[in-house]
């Protein structure tokens, strides 16, 4: 009963993203996102700081690792089968370790998702994506990393919350529910 | 020296794209954007009244073609070697026949490109894209045909000009000018 009752807090999932207006977030898997604007970083920080955790794939986690390391972090990655923890730092399989359960333990109830591709596309296909923040800076990339990415097409509906202009050289801040 | 004259006229490029929130603009190169919102179609359509021809790809045509076919249309085809007119539709490949060149012959002052990823890629790559319109409807597809395509990265500036609410349906449109 208690265990059930656990299992049932509310938690809040809400992705960041910065991308080109074509929609890609880096030019590669192992580059960062050093094009960014000043006011998307003040922004971003701003809001990761009211998070209990935040959930990274390994090649983004290895792009921002300082940063990373010194927050309350969740890597995705194949490497380990079971759960492995290093200070702040924990390192899971979702295919192999219950996610859900992990974050219910440590009683974690607002968790950014930060990326890449193959993590924002886990959290929607999961229905595990309550909020996105995408940063559009005034970038067209041709060539690089999409915003997400999955064998299949999809037609998920989100809610236009607000636009917001984020500064005077053309980065635009969109704020959106799921509406799934 | 007329000819010289006749070279030099100024020609407006703009492009217009219709776009998932994650840069997607079709499921596949086969099919259409029957995705998108009415007051996007509305905008769309009024805005293409003042142009003198519009330029697509292959597959672009082969989806919209009975629309296309009542307007002047270029069409960016490695079918054919020349260049190909029927009725008001031109076919030819910009690999084998100067587009330019075809541009002034006919007088055409005001160019609207309608995509595919390839032929916004090559406007853009060939510094004729002096404006973009993007409309992003409230997707994410997950999959599917990128907005632009081609086997590099670069970091192409664009300015915004506006950003305006199409709808109460969370539709917005984005307008940019080159900034290269």
């Amino acid at each position: 009963m208690n265990r059930k009752r656990k299992l049932s807090h509310k938690i809040n999932y809400i992705a960041y993203v910065a991308s080109s207006i074509d929609g890609r977030i880096a030019k590669s898997n192992q580059s960062g996102t050093d094009w960014t604007s000043k006011e998307d970083w003040n922004f971003f920080q701003k809001s990761i700081s009211k998070f209990d955790a935040v959930v990274v794939g390994h090649n983004t986690y290895k792009v921002a690792e300082n940063w990373l390391k010194k927050r309350r972090t969740i890597v995705f990655t194949s490497r380990y089968s079971f759960l492995k923890s290093i200070d702040s730092v924990t390192f899971l399989n979702p295919a192999h370790v219950n996610f859900l359960n992990f974050i219910h333990e440590a009683n974690f109830k607002k968790i950014a998702i930060l990326g890449g591709p193959k993590v924002y596309t886990f959290f929607l296909e999961n229905k595990m994506l309550d909020e996105l923040f995408v940063t559009i800076e005034p970038y067209i990339f041709i060539n690089g990393v999409p915003m997400f990415s999955g064998d299949r097409f999809h037609k998920y509906r989100f809610i236009l919350q607000s636009v917001k202009k984020l500064n005077k050289r053309s980065t635009i801040l969109l704020h959106y529910k799921n509406g799934n």
